[in-house]
């Protein structure tokens, strides 16, 4: 079974909700028959990579919250975080463009090393006190800690063509899937979940559309397969 | 949707079907909507990388055929091919084992080249005088006519490891499928066909696969999502 997550590295829900749908699978049965696939949304996806900004001002300003509003929203969101065990800095976070990110995210998924470098970011991003936002040797950082080779991360980073098509196609497909925001988390293709709901919700969402995944019905035809035993010739 | 094709670079009945799904696809009418990913399948697996044979003499020790019975075999794969327009040289063809050639397939797919380069093996495998095997140069001239970095494609020939895995876990699919032995068709991983059936059963099963695909249903949870609106919050 395949689950597809949908998600940004500047979206605190998906920080958390990421948690929860680990806690449910950690429990799952069947959770070494389930694939985990990350895919790229960007929440804010035309920003400029230096065009950086502290999340309470960003949250005043595009949001019109006043500052005792964005002050709550972040410290419930450092409450959900810490419920789930996860450090949050309510406090002096930046926000920016995540493109780099997500473009290295694509990287990291063709070296195996998706998952190490996505909770590398996260804890970065949300809860240690350097930005990630416009320091390309910050991103490097992380990428060698998640166990890529720095200097392919680089050229990476270097090339804005680089996986900037795959950032963009798990756009679309978000869109055709009817995401609407993030975390999105979709089970075969068939259920969906948005939202970071909590882990009883993820546990019955894996349980159903693991009763429902397709058993495979082959059509078997004549004689025309190779196989251990040689390629089989037909009667003519 | 997503078909899965198995084969094997030395599995003329691969080369065949290939082309039979091809045509099938070509009329499909929802084909822009279909992506397909080869997968490894190895015919000889154990077979060591010098250990190359003429595939005649391969059918009369290996299968216990009589000359006669081989050559015919060959000549009916000839036929069949022809009638697919593909070109197939029915004596002097090489046997030998295929890993490399997979391990170039999937370095192949990450750069969004497989379907080039495997079929400039099979052409070259099925309808060109010089062998490819055992034969690192001629693997490396048709991953540079399939639009790969030679270089690169040089380093995953020079490290047994690489992309080692991948083939392996392909192999290990095809088994749980339960496939023995290739081509081998997989629609959605609902719908499997096997062998190098007629185009028309594949344009059934891509028809019956197409209105059998799964549509999303989704859970909508609370508030706890981030969206191009901002991170809701929750009402505690």
């Amino acid at each position: 079974m395949r689950v597809e997550i949908w998600s940004d590295i500047a979206c605190p829900w998906c920080y958390v909700g990421k948690a929860r749908f680990e806690k449910a699978l950690g429990e799952f049965p069947h959770r070494d028959d389930v694939e985990v696939v990350h895919r790229s949304f960007e929440l804010d996806p035309g920003r400029a990579k230096d065009d950086i900004q502290p999340v309470l001002s960003m949250l005043t300003q595009k949001y019109g919250m006043s500052q005792a509003q964005a002050e709550a929203g972040e410290d419930n969101l450092g409450a959900q975080a810490a419920a789930e065990g996860l450090p949050y800095r309510t406090r002096g976070r930046d926000h920016g463009g995540t493109l780099d990110m997500h473009r290295l995210l694509h990287f990291a998924r063709e070296k195996g090393r998706q998952v190490e470098l996505l909770d590398l970011l996260y804890k970065a991003n949300f809860a240690e006190e350097r930005s990630v936002f416009g320091d390309d040797e910050r991103l490097l950082e992380l990428a060698g800690a998640a166990g890529l080779d720095t200097d392919a991360a680089r050229a990476v980073l270097a090339d804005p063509d680089a996986y900037a098509a795959e950032v963009r196609e798990d756009q679309r497909e978000a869109a055709e899937l009817g995401a609407r925001g993030v975390p999105f988390f979709v089970l075969d293709r068939a259920y969906g979940v948005s939202g970071a709901q909590p882990a009883e919700v993820f546990t019955r969402a894996l349980t159903q559309a693991w009763e429902a995944r397709p058993r495979l019905t082959t059509v078997e035809g004549g004689a025309e397969v190779c196989g251990p035993d040689g390629c089989a010739v037909p009667q003519t």
